[in-house]
């Protein structure tokens, strides 16, 4: 193991993971990606990076990683959950400890968001949104994070209603099985799905249909009594 | 929510939150404990503490939990996972980030690591265990820290085979349930608990039995498949 020997104590940064289901057009399936950041000073000047920065001195964790995500995205969560801490020594050219929080982000609000902020004439630069299981070789260690949220992603689908996230609150069988499809990166056959659904006792039946340019299919909701969130007793920041 | 105006970065700190299923005496049930140090100057002067205390600028995370672990202790832990970042702002006079770690360790393993050190002549000094479920008011936020932790076993006992870390390689269905009560605080009915442990298909019968007292009880062991750690794609140290 490389030790280095900085005598400067470690800095704290955050950065934030932010997942939405996303179509690059109307026709093809929607996949699971998430928005980045180029940097534009060393280190790593030029390559793409995670939403962050440093933590300020009188600001809370979640605080700051909700401040750099918008000052870098423009994007904003209603709630983001803290997925682990990354120090290793050799991370970075100087100690750095960041605190990384990541949330899901339906693809209507992020569009809501981007249009907002193009009404107001102030887009972020330098964002982009890239399919998470195809990155580039990002700045620092951020590939490793990256890969590190997808398997927390795909073991929580299992036995959280975690989906829930990405969906509106009314959807279709064929809607959520798409989204266990983008996250799980495979096909999922429809009538096995459909029985392990209605068998989990997790979602609702509604009188609703969804109508359109196929048969109408019935509207389902989550169970609101499932706790999306697996904060236990924080209830305040931490 | 009050804001500090320390103009000091955040500093970067380790503890370490260990429990153990342990009994007072042969007679008593086995109680979740946890080794606290007394602190011996401010902040918090004469109240108890996790074990833990500062980041080396060259030292891996769970490295600096180890050392400190070792060092306030004299407890080692053959693994030990990340638990949660708290930071919050009026947590500490000082701005302090704590990366939490945490394990589980058998009776057996921490009586023997306690008598290796007496025999040395250097057993630690200012540490006694708690039983996690009345523990006296802690040094900053770690009551908090300590009610996470038990949320988190009591979420994990349920769909890991976590419990494996509080037994030996072997054990009787009624050892295993002695460690389910004990994180989950509650007694649990004999035959239910042996027809659902049954039936989960995560342990393997033996041809073995322990005997003694009473009468001759079966010996299980778990399926060596199911992994023990949720560290997923971290298999380095972060």
């Amino acid at each position: 193991m490389t030790q280095s020997t900085s005598p400067e104590p470690a800095r704290v940064a955050v950065s934030t993971v932010i997942f939405s289901l996303r179509r690059t057009d109307d026709s093809a399936p929607a996949e699971l990606m998430l928005p980045l950041v180029r940097r534009t000073r060393d280190p790593f000047d030029g390559l793409w990076a995670l939403p962050g920065g440093w933590l300020d001195p009188a600001e809370e964790l979640e605080d700051a990683a909700s401040r750099t995500l918008a000052e870098t995205t423009g994007l904003s969560a209603s709630y983001l959950e803290q997925l682990y801490a990354f120090g290793g020594v050799d991370r970075s050219p100087a100690r750095v400890v960041s605190i990384v929080y990541w949330a899901l982000l339906r693809a209507d609000e992020v569009d809501a968001q981007v249009a907002a902020h193009a009404a107001q004439g102030d887009a972020p630069e330098n964002v982009e949104w890239f399919d998470a299981a195809s990155l580039p070789r990002l700045a620092f260690d951020h590939n490793e994070i990256v890969e590190y949220a997808l398997w927390r992603l795909r073991s929580k689908v299992g036995y959280s209603r975690i989906a829930h996230g990405l969906l509106p609150p009314e959807f279709t069988l064929a809607e959520l099985r798409e989204v266990y499809e983008s996250i799980l990166g495979r096909r999922l056959d429809p009538a096995n799905f459909r029985r392990q659904v209605e068998g989990s006792g997790t979602l609702f039946p509604t009188d609703r249909f969804r109508t359109g340019s196929h048969r109408p299919a019935r509207l389902y909701r989550y169970d609101p009594d499932v706790e999306l969130a697996e904060r236990g007793p924080l209830t305040a920041r931490h």
